[in-house]
């Protein structure tokens, strides 16, 4: 399909220059079908770039009302410093030409290389919105205590250098996992593995918020201020989730794959929505509904690698066990002393991860996978492959943004003072609050 | 139109396999035509699984603080358990062979019919909305009181049985409606009078809210809690209502009936709200929003069933009608003693029926319709199949879900507990609330 | 390209009447890319539509939680009046024929005109939905404390007469600044300059809000009462404007120009939030989230005009000095004591204007303008006729619009009670209040 694809673009470009109306039909039909698949990615581009809004409702409704304004400006501020630096170096180090570990060519979108068969203007935003989506999903693991400019300067490295990096890796054409045969639709690995083992590093280098943990070591509970924004961020999420799976089929063709990866993705959150409610019910006594929306998230996280290489009945599979991992990985995390406020860790990384390995599992040669997974006869060849690329990307992201979080540690510093923490970021950093008028309580 | 369809699709298939750019240009024609419906299907389905979003944020904005989590809860499971329904079973009787009646083939979608010339997997998701939209109506109808595991019964039920059957009669081709010429384009009557009649039984049997009614009988108003999210979800509903009636033409063709149907679904929505707002001011001496959203959301659901059958003008008047029919719907419940928190039976329940009577008024044979209306010459005939088909859709469901509720309610319980009712059922059914931080005032 | 599609439209009308598989390949290909057209434009009608929702939530958000019902009932209305008026007269004075001034044909769209290559209904939805964001970018600047029925008979005037009479000047074959080769793509100056000059003329006919200026004329900051809800809008609007401005190409083509379009959006959105955040760091020592959410609004205005025919690099700088404009801008007003609530002028009037002048900078006519601009060669004639379109037409808008709001303060009144004002409009005008159960203070 990729060969096709390259070998037609000569004449559509030839074709889009000489006008429609003057091609003779075949090179008519070409230029619409470039047009079609580029309309295609450019609707998916918009709905993950709704994602950013996502996260930051999610994230926002989660922590403290004395922290909205200040993670919402973080959120803001990663989408456009990552669409920024996407411009001018990201996208060269992850699609240019260099290299199975990065790219070097094409900066500034100068002669950038394209690998796929729409506008490349087109294929760059799709990507850019995704690069944004690695970054944001740290902002909520290190929610209500990391210092704003810090946060910018994160952002920039994460952005212009290590996502590029892993998605070299695994989307360009040189990368080493590519060429392996790792596969990874959508990003479980490339986006939310990078994202989610971020977000750990980066709590565990910042270290619990006060109140977080008690003298006994014990978790307490710190309620986010707002579910019901939560609430729509999951929605925002899972819609934009149908631009981030979808549409990273990169065309239309005659519509079969695009149709079954949204629906294993829409079957995937809801399994994964249902099995978290049902875990935290029988272990806690009550349907959480902070757990039954991370729930949903995970099972989406979960499916994004293998959605278009399984079938209905196993996405449901796949996202019933990520309701049960995000619920069971909440509870490690209190149980070891990391301090994740929106759940980040769990649902993007280790669900990432999750994700990564069910298509060693569950995927089909058939369906475009390298070879058969476990479950299909082709032995667990294809399972191991998951399992090194997801463990070489957690690795070398942990590694790196360690460095990134204790390099800026030691120097503009990473964490706000104690009594700003007390007072909130809002005031702090900010210096204005995000429900004027409102009585606010902002104990701890 | 559809016979075409079907013919085609063998040939599409192979142009599919063997690659496009082999096939020659007729099929290759086709199989794009094919992608162009399926992507067209699949942005309307993603449109309206976002209308879940606004139903969650219309019926949490328009109850009290101390039941949104409950009520957000429910809207999330109900989509999620309508998905699974769906996929196993709902499907199946939907779209099944099997009679007038109810289909009985396809279960878990394996080897299930596929009425349309798109993907079955963008269909299906694209049906599996609708079938959570109408299940997730009842929630408002019934909030502030119903036992969340009561709700998970009832949702379970309506989507994998009582919606899948009245689709079968109305848009199945073995249907009975379906076979008298029954008008009902995106589903006034499968879809909002099946909920709305729902939410009806469902409200009766559970009975009015504590405080709702003075011991003279007269309604006292409940405010909901937060207007502007309300009206974040009555956008979203329009929004999402965008993919609801412009999506059921479930193919593109030259773009003239997509670009009615969207025209007309945008005009009713305006007339309704203007008409509403201009009664409720009439009648009451102020210009209400609550009333002003619920209008639009009447036009919308009124325009559902003819919106492909009617002039713009005529969408006008069908809208401006719904306006009216909520303002005066919502005032004869109040007289009655039924307890509506958000108003559900008057928007989708009796605008359902108004906008299913409104095809046998306007319709027009040339846009599609089995036979002219009343006001275009064609006389009472199809006046009277949208009347019966309103009627007996709407008996089927006040019956069948009469039956439920009744069978949950002597079982396992239908309403939570007085003290847990004034409590609020986020702490009782949840743990947990959903402003922390927040003073919020439990009053009633 | 437009001469093209009107020729080929009968012989694809005739095509879609005859049935997609009777008509031979060329034809039915015609019908194809017609189909796909009206696709786009009705996805792009619909985010734009979305972009109301945003409107609102960032009106509300930013300004007192009193006033929120009331400035959602404007912006609910605003639309719905704006789509009626603009089906009845408001299209036919636009894109009508009549002469370089207004149109005088068409009228309740009875054989209205249609310039696209897309079916008439789906290109009126998309400008209906340009029309009502014209209208309610007013509600912003005039609110907390303007009447609301005098705010019913301004925006029934906007969308039938003044924005309609802006539009058929740019965008009508006929039009006298689209005869001198004006370029205004997507509406910088037809949507954004001619809300925010009307916001402009209408605040300064209102007079500031109590409290506002003291008695020294010091400006006092009244904050907005939910600062995420206004976030949450300014993620809707930057989602829309990716309707609004890609969908402004009206085809797809070959998806070259959509792609850069959309490109150009996102970046210049990211610029102007990145430079609003360093300009009031610098300025006044912190990262203010308001501030720079306004500055990825002012990006969104200013590359509204030149999306199309600038480079990204370009886009970034246009993005970027519209982050600075909105800052200064808003320091302006705050010195000359005009009381614009949520910076409706900063953001649409000052940054329309500059994205307007900012086509006769970087613009190209390789892409489409009709003389390169002062960067390319082409001198300064391209940048004489952008400053003569937009001093014309905010002169116009600000005289007209001027002229309606002292008809309006002389007749039936403009401004609230200083009691009601002081109380909140949402009590007085609506009987209502935006959160019960919370207790809210309002102050001032």
């Amino acid at each position: 399909m990729k060969g096709w694809k390259r070998a037609v673009l000569p004449a559509v470009m030839l074709c889009a220059l000489a006008g429609v109306a003057n091609a003779d039909d075949g090179e008519s039909l070409l230029a619409t079908v470039r047009g079609v698949d580029t309309l295609w990615v450019l609707v998916a581009a918009f709905l993950v770039f709704f994602m950013q809004a996502g996260f930051g409702m999610v994230e926002a409704g989660f922590i403290r009302a004395k922290n909205a304004c200040n993670i919402l400006t973080k959120n803001f501020l990663d989408y456009c410093v990552a669409s920024i630096m996407f411009f001018l170096v990201g996208y060269a180090f992850m699609f240019g030409t260099g290299g199975s570990f990065i790219g070097l060519s094409g900066f500034g979108m100068d002669g950038a290389a394209n690998p796929s068969g729409v506008s490349p203007f087109a294929f760059w935003l799709f990507q850019a919105a995704f690069c944004g989506a690695a970054a944001t999903i740290v902002a909520g693991g290190m929610a209500e205590r990391m210092k704003f400019h810090a946060y910018l300067l994160y952002t920039a490295v994460i952005s212009a250098v290590i996502y590029p990096i892993v998605g070299h890796w695994v989307w360009s054409g040189e990368g080493w996992l590519a060429g392996l045969g790792f596969g990874d639709f959508a990003g479980s690995t490339v986006v939310h593995a990078t994202g989610g083992w971020a977000a750990f590093v980066g709590t565990v280098v910042l270290g619990p918020r006060i109140g977080k943990f008690g003298a006994d070591g014990r978790a307490n509970a710190i309620p986010g201020h707002s579910i019901p924004l939560a609430a729509l961020g999951v929605f925002l999420l899972w819609f934009g989730w149908f631009g981030f799976n979808p549409g990273s089929t990169l065309s239309v063709g005659d519509g079969n794959v695009i149709g079954r990866v949204a629906m294993n993705t829409n079957l995937a959150a809801c399994a994964g929505a249902i099995l978290a409610m049902v875990t935290v019910w029988a272990l806690y006594g009550k349907p959480d509904l902070s757990m039954t929306m991370n729930g949903a998230l995970a099972g989406l996280v979960a499916i994004t690698a293998p959605c278009a290489f399984v079938s209905g009945a196993a996405a449901i599979a796949i996202g019933a066990v990520g309701g049960v991992v995000v619920v069971l990985g909440v509870a490690l995390l209190d149980r070891v002393g990391v301090d994740d406020p929106v759940g980040a860790v769990p649902v993007h990384g280790m669900n990432g991860v999750w994700g990564t390995l069910s298509v060693g599992i569950w995927g089909r040669q058939a369906l475009g996978l390298a070879r058969d997974g476990l479950l299909h006869g082709g032995g667990a060849a294809q399972l191991g492959v998951q399992a090194l690329g997801a463990v070489c990307v957690s690795l070398f992201v942990v590694a790196s943004m360690g460095l990134v979080f204790l390099t800026i540690r030691k120097t503009v510093g990473l964490r706000v003072s104690k009594a700003e923490e007390l007072r909130g970021l809002d005031i702090g950093e900010h210096g204005m609050e995000a429900y004027a008028g409102f009585q606010v309580f902002t104990t701890q």
